[in-house]
């Protein structure tokens, strides 16, 4: 069991490694020995993990989803999935290796060989939306008219084009500003007025419902002790 | 004169090649050869135009904004403003070299060392569109409360998630879909309702507005030869 869990510690340090050095460098410039010297780890350890940069590659772009705490349970379903979304910002904002390396896989185009496929993320923030909008929906949060699919489509790439202008502009300095901004105006043309005067979309949102998360994911490992 | 049209166009042929060949693969891995072979033109000459293969994606970035026909006059200001939307997103889909190059050079996140200055076809963008609402604003098309520097930001960062995520899933086969979807959230949140009613976002506008540009732009050579 200690062994598994080593293990399982290893492959975690040599992926926020890779994710650190894709951040940086992106995927054709990211070479295995700068993931080794950041990972701090052997070759032999790289290698037991991961065969290859493509495969450390793919599985940053698989764990995009899993690097963002889950966003905490709220009576409003659109609060919810807003939180989500300030999470990932805030996460993005501070320098998580993880959500940055992971988005800068998915948004950098690469070459059409590096066998890469940046679908997964996309796909899973899509799904994940989805969900949520039916929910809201179920929840009678939504406009009668609101399309789940594309509005699922809308909030992902409003976020992915916030991101990408705030850091070309200024390295995600005004990131949480855009984020909000464009929620903003998509939230009016989907919420019913009296769920959309009770969104909370303030700046600093984000930090408040990470640090949320934080206590609730540590929240379950103490449990079992008390038991 | 006929040299220094000669000139023009050849420094146009490379420009072309160039951004094609930045579409393909990137900054990084594109090379002065093969941008050479595209061109057809010799070493010579594209030396002449451009010191390094830098001041050629520079210059790619810079016309961005120039390899959009204009949009022509609307009395809406709002679908004048859709209007470019929908033609940029024509020529992406289309597979307008210039408009995939620079668009790749843009969002691409490349090295910190590469020296492009990838904020200059955004802020272009932005100012185009924060003109844009400032006209609309003065026209009485634009509800009371809407920042038109925020919402020109807005504009800017959702085409550029839409064509970001339709990239990715289908190279660009819903573009339009995605284009026109967020284009309705947004401007559901702006525009006052006697405008939003009369606002064309049908998915072949860009294919019949980019016709339409082609005809404008051929008239005014035109003319000169009947005055």
């Amino acid at each position: 069991m200690a062994l598994q869990e080593r293990a399982i510690r290893t492959r975690r340090t040599i992926l926020v490694a890779a994710a650190d050095v894709f951040a940086d460098v992106g995927y054709e410039a990211a070479t295995i020995s700068e993931i080794l010297q950041r990972a701090n780890v052997t070759k032999g350890a790289l290698y037991f993990h991961f065969a290859s940069k493509e495969q450390l590659a793919q599985a940053v772009l698989t764990d995009q989803l899993k690097s963002v705490p889950d966003s905490p349970p709220r009576e409003l379903v659109l609060q919810e999935g807003l939180d989500a979304g300030f999470l990932l910002a805030h996460l993005l904002g501070t320098g998580d290796p993880m959500v940055r390396g992971s988005i800068r896989l998915t948004v950098d185009q690469g070459s059409p060989h590096d066998g890469l496929d940046r679908r997964v993320p996309m796909a899973s923030w899509v799904d994940y939306n989805a969900h949520l909008l039916e929910r809201a929906k179920a929840n009678g949060e939504l406009l009668p008219q609101v399309d789940v699919e594309a509005a699922a489509k809308a909030f992902v790439a409003a976020f992915t084009g916030a991101q990408v202008l705030s850091k070309i502009m200024n390295n995600h300095t005004d990131l949480m500003e855009r984020v909000v901004d464009l929620y903003r105006h998509l939230m009016t043309s989907i919420a019913v007025p009296a769920v959309l005067v009770r969104l909370d979309m303030s700046l600093d949102r984000g930090r408040r419902v990470y640090e949320e998360a934080l206590e609730l994911s540590r929240e379950p490992e103490e449990a079992p002790a008390a038991g």
